[in-house]
């Protein structure tokens, strides 16, 4: 065991980020080692980066995204477009959509998808904010851009039910062609949407 | 950006979880969201844990391990055979000995291997320290626990002659087939060396 080798400080730290997503026991033994080795480079700072996320880093109270600031900088940017709300499971996909600079309207963090067989129904979803938010008079539009997976698309016919009495439109994310993807790789379930939902050029 | 999103907090904060080696800027932003999420079960104790770390990790100052007592563990344990020196490349190398419960002797870190292409020479590696204790009296064996690659065995060469004059016995790991390895698996030098080495059944 390395705990008997080089202590009990660095098993429990190996302990600890080997429960990060991507990082095992064996990558975060080499993780631990490599903190070590710089220490000044890489160890004070990562330890200083988590205790500031620790003291700032907060859930926002009308979207559930997280940001230093509550309501959160998108749920408080004059320049976004109050009239759409854009619906997402996680923070992560909030995070992607961002990125791409995909839409300027706000969100709306689901915290999970309905996944009957891993016991998530819907009262461990952001529902109730969700449809008090929808029935906002300057609300005319909810974007489910959920996951096109069954667990996604449950949660999308779920809450479009929710929303049938808000009057807002709701709409989902076009199915098809990945951009720079190949034909050949596609399912055909992606195919026969992209061909139905095919526009003029 | 995310940056923009979600505040220069948590883009610092991926920034510095990227160049943990086995994470890319992708899984990073995933760590980070995890840690975030698992504020109380994870991030709090891995500050915490990444802080006693600061505070106590040192280097051996005979071998180079790493441990919170100086000497290590290994060096002060009055169990171990002080004839026996194994002198690895790097700290990995020790814990993987370790864990397997291979030697009972004491070791060497190196730090690094020979390795002209990369600009490694014989003064990156901790030689000197080495050489000195090669020449203490109770010192009869230096194994040569190394990488069986080009950097790892130019660098067995390298200090097989420097201990020429400290009246010690160089040995080096046994090559051969791996516990549990498949021959139709192996490449020709392993197998000829198996079978050169080969042993009374």
């Amino acid at each position: 065991m390395a705990g008997s080798v080089a202590g009990p400080e660095i098993e429990r730290l190996i302990q600890l980020l080997a429960r990060l997503p991507g990082l095992g026991p064996r990558s975060a033994r080499r993780a631990a080692l490599h903190l070590i080795k710089k220490r000044d480079a890489l160890m004070t700072p990562l330890t200083a980066a988590l205790q500031v996320a620790l003291d700032r880093i907060q859930v926002c109270k009308i979207c559930g995204n997280i940001d230093s600031q509550n309501p959160c900088t998108v749920c408080t940017d004059p320049r976004r477009d109050p009239s759409i709300i854009v619906v997402v499971a996680d923070v992560a996909d909030l995070w992607a959509l961002e990125r791409a600079n995909a839409v300027n309207g706000r969100y709306h963090v689901l915290g999970a998808t309905l996944s009957p067989l891993d016991g998530v129904g819907p009262q461990d979803l952001t529902l109730d904010a969700l449809v008090a938010r929808a029935h906002e008079t300057e609300v005319t539009e909810v974007v489910l851009a959920l996951n096109a997976t069954v667990d996604g698309q449950t949660t999308a016919h779920y809450i479009t039910d929710l929303l049938q009495e808000a009057g807002v439109r709701v709409t989902r994310l076009a199915h098809g062609v990945p951009v720079g993807g190949e034909l050949d790789y596609l399912d055909e379930g992606t195919l026969s949407a992209a061909m139905r939902q095919r526009t003029l050029f």
